[in-house]
């Protein structure tokens, strides 16, 4: 079947339509606060709206033979190009001076990273503050879902697409039909949102604020309003808040929907979110704990809660924070670092090797040892109660060992930059787990302005790899793909 | 079956009685140089030979039912008892005041890491040096050859010890009888041990250096007679005559036993020799150029040494060096640690997750990505002309991932104890792979006197579980192990 590249453009040219859209909408934040990027923001929104508008038009005539490598494509095309025209905004009205930055920015913010190349995050007027959280929370869930909403009215292969982008090794049918499910996704994003936004606003937290941190939260993202961080609102009730809802940004959102559907005993029975719960109560209270004994914090309240954020923070890898863990005890930051690796759950926003792969490897490693003592067994790695085939176990060791391989590989790239092993592994591991803050250098209160421009756009790579559970990257790049 | 405990005791004593005639060699040469040491010799053969000889006269009338569960248990026990009862010579002497220092130095010997507590090398008696280097002698590869020809005499299940020793995913037999082979493979080990003695004696390497340097380098251990490791013997010839045995410890001994017989088309069509060769090639030319290129090294014959040098050392994981690393350009330094993952080829002295199972990996994760765009399409992994079937495959992933999971949890228990993220990884990497040397604090030049007690028994465990190939250890842990 030849390579569908209309088809490609097409949906390209729609989505550019969209990302206008969203343009427009931050523009009129800018119009609200009257400041000087209102304009930087119309012409941002003229030209991504010429650009979607002229490629659909000229590829309406879209044969209707789609398989799964237009799926590919156009899953991976899509972060560049929104990456590229998202970063208009920024680079046009001068608040991010090199297009270099500007482009790390968005793609940084698109992956749901949150690695900023910002020192002055305040300096920002509001409607560019603003385009930099929506960015993070179109890129966590919308993109999929518009993916889904839009391509399914067209009649083409979506299927693909949800395969392709669809976060996990198994996701969990929620729906036979994809539009809907879609617009379910759609909804209860929307919703987990806005009721954060009015649980923060309740708490105290300004209402431009509260909007920004809820997209930048259920995205997973960490793109913060503040220079620093949630540590600049000083709030247990505020950092709770955040908690919960970044807790809830790194569940399975199929799960969430069952949740609020009332089905409490399949989501209980869960495994994927029970190891989640307990290693993100476990290991939070287990820092909190030593923050508190050490005398690092010596309010307990305080001590529990900076234990609880900054693991659930980097375990969802969204990446805020209200203390900075480069100050606590080495063990504590390499704890949180091993963390980076794992992420939290598949079909969440979060990013990294996720918890079921986790979960799966575990199981499979004591198997390998039981089949070594008794070589004739037959046992096969349960998973939420069904066995799992033995394909689905090697494509899952083989992604985690090719993200290990592509972690060591990286890490050799950024030290040849001359950074020494701490930072560079730290990107690196921060990038592609779309975690956003490092580890030395890069840590959680620096941001990435000092690194070369071959640099910023070698973690931008990095960023929508790790976004796109490397496969649907590394895939378009080999010749095998695009062999008949 | 019931478990055969007098079997294993049996055994053990058989070996300790062995251990206790090398001991007495050991003590010979304290006679001959007429040191303090000798009498702590003596005194120490005589422990463990009584031991030896206790334990296997009271199990002696061993009941002929062996299985694979007391080949386990006899390999990962050996280890212990001679690190045991090899300490003697080291604690009562004095010359190691502490314990654990001394069973840390000995398990490092046995295990052919190569990771050393002393600061002051060159103060210890020659006795002493000369029974340093012969641990790493024997554990390289001499226990394994000892199980092999001391057991067949016994009639015993040695087969089964011979599958858990044998590094690597697929051991290439040598021979059908596998007494034969053992006796095959310690001629060969003694051959090239006796020639690289003579050739660093025709360089002018003082005759007892040149022993124990060929002690060390067969095993790719890397204990050294002086405490500037090789840079104390600045001879370029010297220098290359330790580059090209290290890199013959890190071959396949079943490769180099083909080698030896003429068989030349087999070996040099061997893929993972292959890669091991221009792996080492490449990249020690690369560093030697980068050195030469950057100014650190103006030679330019020095540089490609250098480079080569500390290249090969790493990845045989041997940990003997020209020049501290640590100075060189980080990149430098990042590109070796990330080589102590790899190791050199199966079936050789050095550790690691070896050549082999990593370019298993690499066509496994070609193949992976190859069965996306072609779901339908069977492709199997070719090693060596032969297609792997999907067990080894599984195997071999899954060993990576544990070794990976491993080094990360252990890095965590490592800073733990207080140290920041490189110098625990790399205390670990170097511990797991049986390199030595680590980065940080521990570092090339460096010794781990300063690691307190707790760290020291914890290396110590990492050496044992690098050199037995993780699951030997891990399996006599678990429970279904033990069940019948």
């Amino acid at each position: 079947m030849q390579f569908n590249r209309s088809f490609v453009l097409y949906v390209l040219g729609l989505m550019l339509l969209m990302e206008g859209l969203f343009m427009f909408i931050a523009g009129m934040v800018a119009l609200y606060y009257g400041e000087y990027d209102f304009q930087f923001h119309l012409i941002s929104t003229l030209i991504s709206a010429i650009a979607g508008g002229l490629l659909a038009w000229f590829n309406r005539s879209v044969p209707n033979n789609v398989g799964k490598r237009e799926g590919y494509v156009v899953v991976a095309s899509v972060w560049v190009v929104f990456s590229l025209f998202g970063s208009l905004p920024f680079y046009l009205s001068g608040a991010i001076p090199s297009f270099t930055d500007s482009f790390f920015e968005t793609m940084s913010g698109f992956s749901t990273t949150g690695a900023t190349i910002l020192d002055d995050i305040e300096a920002l007027p509001h409607g560019l503050l603003f385009w930099r959280s929506l960015t993070q929370w179109l890129g966590g869930m919308g993109i999929i879902v518009f993916s889904m909403t839009v391509l399914p009215i067209l009649g083409l292969g979506a299927t693909q697409l949800y395969v392709a982008e669809m976060p996990g090794p198994m996701p969990d049918k929620l729906h036979p039909r994809i539009h809907e499910t879609a617009k379910r996704l759609w909804a209860i994003y929307v919703a987990f949102t806005v009721i954060q936004v009015a649980l923060l606003v309740a708490g105290g937290m300004p209402a431009f604020d509260a909007v920004c941190h809820a997209l930048t939260t259920m995205a997973t993202g960490g793109y913060s309003t503040k220079q620093n961080s949630m540590a600049h609102f000083d709030s247990p009730y505020l950092q709770y808040i955040m908690i919960i809802f970044m807790f809830i940004g790194g569940m399975n959102f199929a799960l969430s929907y069952q949740l609020l559907r009332g089905r409490f005993s399949k989501v209980f029975k869960n495994e994927e979110l029970k190891s989640y719960f307990f290693a993100a109560i476990g290991i939070g209270v287990t820092i909190g704990l030593i923050l508190f004994f050490t005398s690092h914090t010596p309010a307990f309240e305080q001590a529990m809660r900076h234990g609880l954020f900054q693991t659930v923070s980097i375990m969802t890898t969204t990446g805020y924070y209200t203390d900075d863990y480069q100050q606590w005890f080495p063990f504590l930051g390499v704890m949180l670092f091993m963390l980076m690796f794992m992420g939290a759950s598949a079909g969440s926003t979060s990013g990294g090797i996720t918890i079921a792969r986790v979960v799966l490897l575990v199981k499979n490693s004591i198997n390998e040892l039981k089949r070594l003592s008794h070589p004739n067994a037959i046992i096969p790695v349960r998973f939420n109660g069904k066995s799992v085939s033995q394909s689905i176990i090697t494509n899952v060791l083989a992604f985690i060992v090719i993200y290990m391989l592509i972690v060591g590989l990286c890490t050799i790239i950024m030290s040849a930059m001359g950074y020494d092993l701490e930072t560079s592994l730290g990107a690196v591991v921060a990038s592609i787990g779309n975690v956003g803050p490092g580890t030395g250098i890069f840590g959680p209160t620096a941001s990435f302005s000092a690194l070369s421009d071959i640099g910023k756009w070698f973690l931008s790579l990095l960023m929508l790899m790790g976004r796109l559970e490397l496969f649907t990257v590394i895939l378009i790049f080999t010749p095998s793909f695009w062999r008949q």
